[in-house]
């Protein structure tokens, strides 16, 4: 059915779909790359063996990041914050690797970041059939039964019993294709150079998702081999000298993590005009406590300072994204291309009848939880009960009661395989701020209070005649649950310990957890379930009318994009350069955070090349999990290493929006002049090639 | 021209003009009430005489609320947020009247509000054929001086020299109709009752634009003669002893103060996505530091209440306007009747051709607001510098510079009028805060840099090499401008004294002025002129389409609204009853501000029938202005005393949403009981009839 109806299309008709005929948008799979729209684009056609070589020289850092071989002898280029987690542990007071950074001066001072396990794209297949063949004429339950036996099957067929190899079936248009992903797995990885973290994310929250930028966010690891050895990797990307021009193609080769362009109108509407708009309001009421909070003296700070940056930088997620729904030109093209979408499917009597009501179901959908949202945001996800000894309570209480039932019964995350995490999160002995604990527990009450008014049953439940300060001063005041012994024991100890507690917030978790659930519960029946089918309809009549001749939604799985280097006309129609140089960063350095440079970069500022190109802006389509993505040329060169995107970047969830989306990255000859005069690593600079 | 179509278009256009065939809704003008939609709607049709007897009983307070006589002795009731001035000058540490309440046991005892002014409207006449006569044949300025010279001249022919006399023309359809209105005036106006602020606006934030309510939000003032004596008041509505029912029909005479209905789609879009949001987003983090700051200790929550009252009603009134705008039925309707409306205009060649690219000029307006709008909002009005010291610095600086041009080319504020207020706002001994002062500036420069980057060239004025915090707290401590000799030492030394400052903040203002007055400027000429004289075009086509068989925009003049007596389904679908009573007051009194009761009403509860009616919301379609009017029954008795709207309310600005838009009114029973089992205030009840 596919097949026929793909050809007669034809390609003119991409854009038609998506409803933006741009260039450059896509992040494609490496076996069906847009071959013509690459050419005409950037004049360059890549081949199978160009595309093979991408494909071995491209790893995924399991955690959530991209990376590149860049050396024969297993060196990997990533970003700094993707090898965040191995830094912090490996600093201590005495050899503080986050504040200085680290170089190895040789191969044995290299440290194990025991955390990154590397993978290495070998092989794709396609099993569509096989799959189409295990569920072929069933539905609903005993399909998805029917497909995950044949998904896993499938999986285990091809790595066997080799703990080194893993298979993934990777599942495109939503269905529409089924892909077998075989990795090779590396998991001796060590850490060759982090430069310090105040030139990684230099500027903090101020341009995190701006440009110009000023940021070495770069870490080169090392994979080591089963023997110990560093590992060969003949398939690996050479450093370019000359880096590129403004206009330059450039292609980004990784994985991103996921993308809903394929949401609805009315889905996206409720994003735009509720849920952005939700967590904006309260983030930036949050944001304004914990500043202020902070500003009281330096413990304050430091105590505010984790949740600060939590806060600030999901603002300027949730801002991007709401700026971008708000956004005329952008929301036109999201309702061009699905008006196109539903024409063509009015247009043939069997999709038509198969797709049926499902765009009603979904708006319909949407309308009903604009009225559960607020429950389900304030006592579900917790936003009315801003504490960390709140949500240990939440879990001790819900462990308690999950674990009575049957494993298939249990709320997903208390399932049997979750309950050692679970555990170990409540023998973190972090300490527990009580002062925060209180401010931030006040201040969610009082929205708690402001969202559902004084006389609503919750509210009334959860304040009696106290006020929100009162309430929590003597729940945060009264709970043992600071102490991580205390927790355990409560945990060991089950539903009748969780009983006979007395602890007032599990007592206040407790009292608000029906209410809780329910708002879950509805949410689940009455929206999720009812739009994933509805969805699952449209998914199939959409791949029956395009097939493979579009990308598929990003599935954090090894894609393809291409695009130029280019800057763009900010809103307030100023222009904004596609390059930043080592002259800005110490034009921007004021000595004080988040805008102070580390003293490597104070010492070396007279032996660097000022005009250097440091980041650099590019029209490739990437997203979350593109971290670590090394941007190349034509000829397969490492010209850049991509590591954030800009405030308008933010719209790619929802769609590729051309004129002001950009990728970020540091420019290679960046990189390679911080090596070679900042931090003198002349052996990693001979390693990779640019001497 | 007008009048033919109008007859041609006939009434069953109104519905399809305004986009929604609603009951209850319109501000209708006393002489032409749409009197078969009110018989229809509640079963009474006014007729002219009891039209008379609202117009001559209702009053405006010459400060911004409606009131209305109540006993033939000269008895205004209003709201006690309609007198709060007056109270706060009648208090003292002695004799707290804000905290205490009043009570005048004799006429004797009654106290003067110097501020407050009542005026009555005697006489409406239409004076459209004048004005036009005028104006016939001119176009732009000399149109607009020739309008002016004309509603001059009919004013001053109207009150001649009796001071007594006050006569406005009121520009109602935007031009369509001019009324002339005769008001007489009255200035001795003294305090009869008030119950304590504790009761009045019992609730708090938390409550405010809520519903249920539980307020005694009301005043009894007295309007004395020129002799000195209680004013005869043979014009005045009766207390109604037995209240009203659920679906009761209710009438409003009051002042709503201006509505924006006529707005375009584009101009709305604009206000959702861009003013909104912007607002809110800053706003709600003011109200976090603001808070935060004043959970530090007693003082500073003393410093930071005011600002906070006022960031937390801004917060309130924005968020209930996004919520409207976007919620999809009320928005659609706006879009129908736009569609509507440029239907019949499109239709009719004369005023397609009248109109023009008027619409189109408009959304392109909008998109070059999107664009100004940032620099406008923080440098021109300040929010980059949320500052008393600042404020002052500010008009310090151009108040020298525009003192030094003629009249008529200064900016409007500065006017030679003008210069006294700005002098005795100089001159205000209230001590300036240094620690709120520096936690303010520091926000809002962070919020200048997070607007525009650390690059624009503004921002690297402003902070230089510094941080927010260094920059707030040297200019605060480094000013003088918090001592009012010093302020008006600079205000009488002029630009010669400006230029000898060296005041950090009259430093920092004028760094920023050139781009303030540019921003300020870009805006009256690309945004402001244009949409101004497209507006004008529609303005004249929906006149000529619909004349008067729709209302005109409120207008700070005597309008009277009519519906009924009606709880309403929440978002989250729960219902909300239309009645609450004093039993739930006593319930809600938690002994916490905002929900504590004062004694007076402790004492008072066994005495009092905790079954009577408290508050109650009805359907009619009010705005802010109409604070303070009456609800009558159809037999013109007071049945409540109009004080608020619901949240939804407040999309009254650009529409009637009939669903959830909901007046919030003291119910007559309600003050009758407070009157009589709190206050014991017998003569007053006696007075009012009601015994």
């Amino acid at each position: 059915m596919v097949k026929p109806m793909r050809i007669a299309v034809g390609t003119a008709t991409v854009a038609l779909m998506v409803g933006m005929a741009h260039a450059d948008e896509g992040m494609w799979t490496l076996d069906n790359v847009p071959r013509a729209a690459i050419a005409k684009a950037t004049g360059f056609t890549p081949d199978p063996a160009w595309l093979k070589k991408i494909q071995l020289s491209s790893v995924r850092l399991a955690g959530g990041c991209s990376g590149s071989f860049v050396s024969g002898e297993g060196l990997v280029m990533t970003n700094h914050h993707c090898v965040a987690d191995c830094v912090a542990e490996l600093s201590s007071a005495e050899d503080d690797v986050q504040a200085n950074g680290f170089l190895a001066k040789t191969r044995a001072d290299e440290r194990k970041c025991a955390g990154i396990e590397v993978n290495q794209l070998t092989d794709i297949t396609d099993v569509t059939d096989k799959v189409n063949k295990a569920t072929d004429g069933k539905s609903g339950q005993d399909f998805a039964n029917a497909r995950r036996a044949a998904l896993t099957q499938i999986e285990k067929e091809c790595s066997g019993d080799d703990a080194a190899v893993r298979c993934d079936v990777v599942t495109l248009y939503q269905g529409g294709r089924y892909h077998l992903y075989k990795y090779q797995r590396y998991q001796d990885v060590r850490l060759a150079f982090a430069p310090e973290a105040g030139i990684a994310a230099f500027g903090g929250d101020p341009d995190n998702f701006n440009f110009p930028r000023y940021c070495l966010d770069m870490s080169l690891l090392r994979v080591y081999d089963a023997s110990g050895k560093p590992l060969k990797s003949p398939n690996h990307f050479k450093w370019s000298k000359q880096g590129t021009k403004d206009g330059e193609a450039t292609f980004v080769s990784g994985h991103p993590g996921s993308t809903s362009r394929q949401r609805t109108i009315s889905e996206l509407e409720f994003v735009r005009d509720k849920v952005a708009t939700s967590y904006l309001f309260y983030a930036q009421e949050r944001r304004g406590r914990l500043i202020e909070f902070g500003r009281e003296n330096e413990d304050r700070r430091r105590e505010a300072f984790e949740p600060l940056a939590g806060t600030e930088n999901g603002i300027k997620v949730w801002k991007g994204r709401q700026q971008a729904l708000a956004d005329k030109e952008f929301f036109a093209s999201k309702v061009k291309a699905e008006q196109e979408l539903r024409s063509k499917i009015a247009a043939d009597p069997k999709l038509s009848a198969d797709v049926g009501d499902a765009y009603d179901v979904i708006a319909k959908a949407q309308d009903r939880y604009a009225q559960l949202y607020p429950r389900l945001v304030m006592l579900e996800r917790m936003r009315a009960f801003d504490s960390e000894l709140a949500s240990y309570a939440r879990l001790l209480l819900r462990a308690a009661d999950e674990s009575k039932l049957p494993n298939n019964e249990r709320l997903r995350e208390y399932g049997e395989a979750r309950l050692p995490a679970l555990k170990q999160r409540l023998a973190n002995p972090a300490p527990v701020h009580k002062d925060l604990e209180i401010a931030m527990l006040t201040f969610s009450l009082t929205k708690l209070r402001e969202e559902f008014g004084p006389d609503d049953a919750i509210v009334k439940a959860v304040l009696g005649k106290q006020s929100p300060d009162q309430v929590a001063t003597a729940a945060v005041n009264g709970s043992k649950l600071g102490d991580p012994a205390e927790r355990l024991r409560l945990f060991e100890g089950g539903k009748a310990a969780i009983d006979a507690s007395n602890d007032p917030l599990i007592k206040l978790m407790a009292a608000i957890d029906p209410a809780a659930r329910a708002a879950r519960k509805a949410v689940e029946e009455e929206v999720e379930a009812p739009v994933e089918q509805a969805q699952a309809r449209i998914a199939k009549a959409r791949f029956a009318l395009y097939g493979d001749s579009v990308y598929p939604d990003a599935t954090f799985s090894l894609r393809l994009s291409y695009g130029k280097v280019q800057g763009w006309e900010e809103l307030d129609g100023h222009m904004v350069e596609p390059y930043t140089t080592f002259a800005g960063v110490y034009e921007r350095d004021t000595g004080a955070a988040p805008f102070d440079l580390p003293p490597s970069w104070e010492k070396a500022k007279d032996k660097v090349n000022l005009s250097t190109p440091f980041n650099a802006v590019t029209t490739n389509d990437i997203i979350g999990g593109n971290s670590g993505s090394p941007a190349l040329n034509s000829k397969g060169e490492v010209i850049g290493l991509v590591f954030d995107g800009n405030i308008h970047s933010l719209s790619g969830d929802y769609g590729y929006e051309p004129k002001r989306n950009r990728t970020v990255m540091v420019d290679v000859r960046g990189m390679t002049e911080a090596l070679r005069n900042v931090y003198h690593a002349d052996h990693l600079v001979k390693e990779l090639g640019v001497k």
